[in-house]
């Protein structure tokens, strides 16, 4: 029999797990779920055949090895931080690795290693990155194929709400991490268009936002992603004049959210302490000019003097005028403002987050040029069985499968670009309603 | 003969040794300058008696000792990275020692070492740090004494240029470390007022400025320090309500510079490496959006449709307008920026710089309020008798002089903030020329 270690028991892994649950018996295989808190893991497991809970604390090594030992596979799904540390005893005890995280430079020194133990190590294997990948390489490598050539690749992909559930002036809520979503886009921001090089420092980079329509649902917003330029190389397309990645909001939100990161509430660079007692009203004022002559509603209008209604109202609507308490009194700028708004923008268990997803192809085929729309978007079913967690959690689970079946034979460090991996897993995940829709509009 | 060991004969030491080298033979000491290169040395002595050129590569640890050994006291006039290896070594040699720079930590580490073995260290005792701190201590011991409290202390400094030498738009050249005018002010900047902790993020600091008058001058505009918070320790003014430090530059200048901001000229953060051959257009257009029906001049106006004249002319006139290449094509933005300045903004020979300095007091005296208004202004002679280094150089000098003569009898490690230090360093100054000018307004 078997055996497939699972490790961390939180909301992303519930479809992962259930996916593989569901096989155990038939397929002959035992599914071990480890987490810091064993009764999290029963939880998930609730006692089907054929699964077993653990508890396990990452940092003892000696326990986490004897699983790994034990197994036949390893499936990460801890924060991503602590992947090396599992990648690499995986590769001393000879166990295949999963993870739906990107492929880091520690996991990448580990390759001639992976390699010359003949194991499997699948990274970037779940929503984004993952789905965004196996959808892109399909229409890419299908176009080569056709000896038609690519001129221009945008992507674009977002966690949002189901629209009947945007029930606040944000129409957001957080259906992932809030740290990445409230230092989202920090840095510098790099692409290419039509072979220029372009850069948008971070405080420009809400106000370079892109229209971007999904039929049925209406009018969002894209704004681009750190780094487009690497992923060039990921695809194949080293020569491409346009290429750029990018993050998905709701018409709107970058008007607002930008008011936030121009006042500096989105620094993480400095140690604020506001003092105890202190209001999220004092909070704001602290960014604002000194002027007792004016009211906080008052300076920042000035300050934002192209300020509109929608835009002024999502800020009171996240309480920034109110006298109510700060919810923490330390921290970076950035810490308070995600405490603020993990209560604000907390998913209520009946709320469905939705996954948008857009590439945008201009693709050449003789004289011809041709537009290709590629969208995908999946809806959750409440705030526990999220299409976040469908959508990072499924591909994982079908790969690791296809892998244990003998359906993927490679061997080495991969990352789900190859039609061997991504064409039967794109298959499956239509099953499940992860389907893309694709408009080919001629030029 | 008491031995004076100089480490460091750039162009800031040139009126610290013409002090001391001047009253060598007098008070029977001896003047050791010691440089990486001795040529350097020499030519900055010229032969005056009792003084002594050697060539001193830092790193070389044996060397560096022995010169510090048969020292008496040592003046580091390195880089300020480099004042923690010399300061340990003055400790572990029982040699006194000076600079003009900030007190780091590293030398705080030191400091029950430099009691016990009764040494005087005395850091930040040049111009800013160090006129500032003087002379406004001066003020405050002063307003204590007859029982004034001191309500607000604004302060403000800047290297600038003489006004019959502002032959540039921006009325700026560089007349001290370019590296550090390029990333002035990045991070949260903080300070106080009427006691409501205000912070201001990096793109929003050129934007937040004060107008600032000096008699004879005209007009200067002043934004706030990284961080004015810590100076009301040092100057035991822990409960003043309002305290700000800040930096001048000519009026004008922070709205064009706000504009290299804005667009993420001066980020640091990314390697850009621009393609060879590539020009200071590109440079500027690789940070405007993508759009081939709009000139670069075009494309930065709807950017900031704000943008007046003389702010055009500026950011025209270090040439980002221009076809010509750029300097270097690696490094960031922020280094590619600063090769262009270097040569728009050289300092020619016979361009004279100028250092302004305003402390803005607000004083209660009983029923009354006051303000006083503490101006300096020093010009220079020439582009390597800068009146930085005069400022810089004259009160390390004059504070080894004073404690060589046993006229500061302070053990322990210090900053020229007891009147037993500043008084007969500003005394001596006003001798050079370099003396505050008082306005006292009642309210």
């Amino acid at each position: 029999m078997k055996q497939i270690l699972i490790l961390g028991g939180g909301k992303s892994s519930t479809f992962l797990i259930d996916y593989l649950v569901a096989q155990a018996v038939e397929k002959h295989r035992e599914i071990i779920l480890a987490d810091l808190d064993s009764s999290v893991a029963e939880k998930k497991l609730q006692n089907r055949p054929n699964t077993r809970a653990e508890a396990l604390d990452i940092s003892n090594a000696e326990r986490r090895r004897d699983l790994i030992e034990e197994s036949d596979l390893v499936i990460s799904m801890l924060p991503a931080r602590l992947h090396p540390l599992i990648a690499e005893d995986c590769v001393a005890l000879g166990k295949h690795f999963f993870s739906a995280s990107y492929e880091s430079k520690e996991i990448r020194a580990l390759r001639s290693q992976i390699e010359e133990k003949g194991l499997f190590f699948l990274n970037e294997c779940g929503l984004d990155p993952g789905i965004d990948h196996m959808s892109a390489m399909k229409i890419i490598d299908e176009a080569k194929a056709k000896g038609e050539e690519i001129l221009s690749f945008k992507s674009y992909a977002g966690g949002l709400l189901s629209p009947e559930c945007e029930d606040n002036p944000w129409k957001y809520k957080f259906t992932w991490n809030p740290r990445n979503v409230v230092l989202a886009g920090q840095g510098m921001s790099r692409y290419i268009e039509q072979s220029r090089l372009k850069y948008i420092p971070y405080h420009q980079l809400f106000k370079r936002i892109k229209p971007i329509h999904f039929k049925g649902l209406g009018e969002y917003e894209g704004y681009p992603n750190r780094d487009s330029l690497g992923y060039r190389k990921t695809y194949g397309l080293e020569n491409i004049p346009t290429m750029l990645r990018g993050t998905l909001r709701r018409t709107g939100f970058c008007k607002a959210w930008d008011i936030l990161v121009q006042l500096g509430l989105t620094d993480d660079s400095i140690e604020l302490n506001p003092p105890q007692g202190s209001s999220k009203r004092d909070f704001l004022n602290s960014f604002l000019p000194f002027d007792t002559d004016r009211s906080v509603e008052e300076k920042l209008t000035d300050f934002f003097p192209e300020m509109d209604f929608p835009t002024f109202e999502k800020i009171q609507w996240i309480g920034l005028f109110s006298h109510d308490p700060l919810p923490i009194y330390q921290g970076s700028p950035a810490q308070i403002l995600q405490a603020i708004l993990e209560k604000e923008w907390a998913l209520e268990e009946a709320d469905r987050d939705m996954i948008v997803m857009q590439h945008q192809f201009e693709i050449r085929k003789g004289d011809k040029h041709q537009k290709l729309l590629s969208s995908l978007v999946v809806k959750g079913e409440n705030a526990s069985l999220t299409a976040m967690a469908k959508t990072v959690g499924l591909p994982l689970a079908i790969a690791v499968d296809l892998f244990l079946e003998g359906k993927i034979k490679l061997k080495g460090l991969h990352m789900p670009i190859k039609p061997e991996i991504y064409l039967p897993i794109l298959e499956k995940l239509e099953e499940f309603g992860i389907r893309f829709e694709e408009e080919l509009l001629e030029d």
